[in-house]
């Protein structure tokens, strides 16, 4: 089996829900460390070299805010969803279920 | 809410699955027309130009055969999954899988 075919398929298949799992989890505030601590908890690893761009992206458009503070005498970016990112989870959600659904029914 | 944005999202989120979809639905042979109106069925909408492209992308990353044949008058291109589509389609099913497990936790 040609592998860089199906590394390039998985990303394709991950690349969508990662984005869904980034923003369910920033339903709590979180920074980098403690997020992908938090997503490799629930079976989701993800390298610090594509999550920092995807918060840097996510908060580009509007739908994360974040906010420098100090903890444990460090700053530390913390993330939140917005306003705006908890409607686009909202639909994104819907339309992931409908897909799911959708697949299962294929795949029997 | 930025609907250029929520739709990149969407189509983001559904182009991996779209391939899972259209390689299990080709374990039948099947050409376009029937094959997207299988996939309608099943709940999952997709332009002829956005399918034909992709099989022919798939045909020629070897996960799909395709051969002409006359039916009804017609020459008709019926397609079906390779030997190396199967194998891909199982990994990717698996990692589909996992990844849900973990969606549906965060989600919760």
């Amino acid at each position: 089996m040609d592998s860089d075919l199906y590394d390039n398929l998985k990303l394709e298949l991950r690349r969508g829900s990662l984005v869904l799992a980034v923003l369910a989890s920033l339903r709590n505030e979180e920074y980098g460390y403690t997020l992908r601590q938090s997503l490799a908890d629930f079976g989701i690893a993800i390298d610090q070299s594509a999550l920092y761009p995807m918060l840097r992206r996510l908060e580009s458009q509007g739908l994360l805010h974040s906010k420098w503070r100090e903890e444990d005498n460090r700053n530390k970016r913390f993330y939140r969803i917005s306003r705006a990112g908890e409607e686009i989870l909202s639909q994104l959600v819907e339309e992931w279920r409908q897909m799911n659904t959708s697949l299962q029914r294929i795949l029997k």
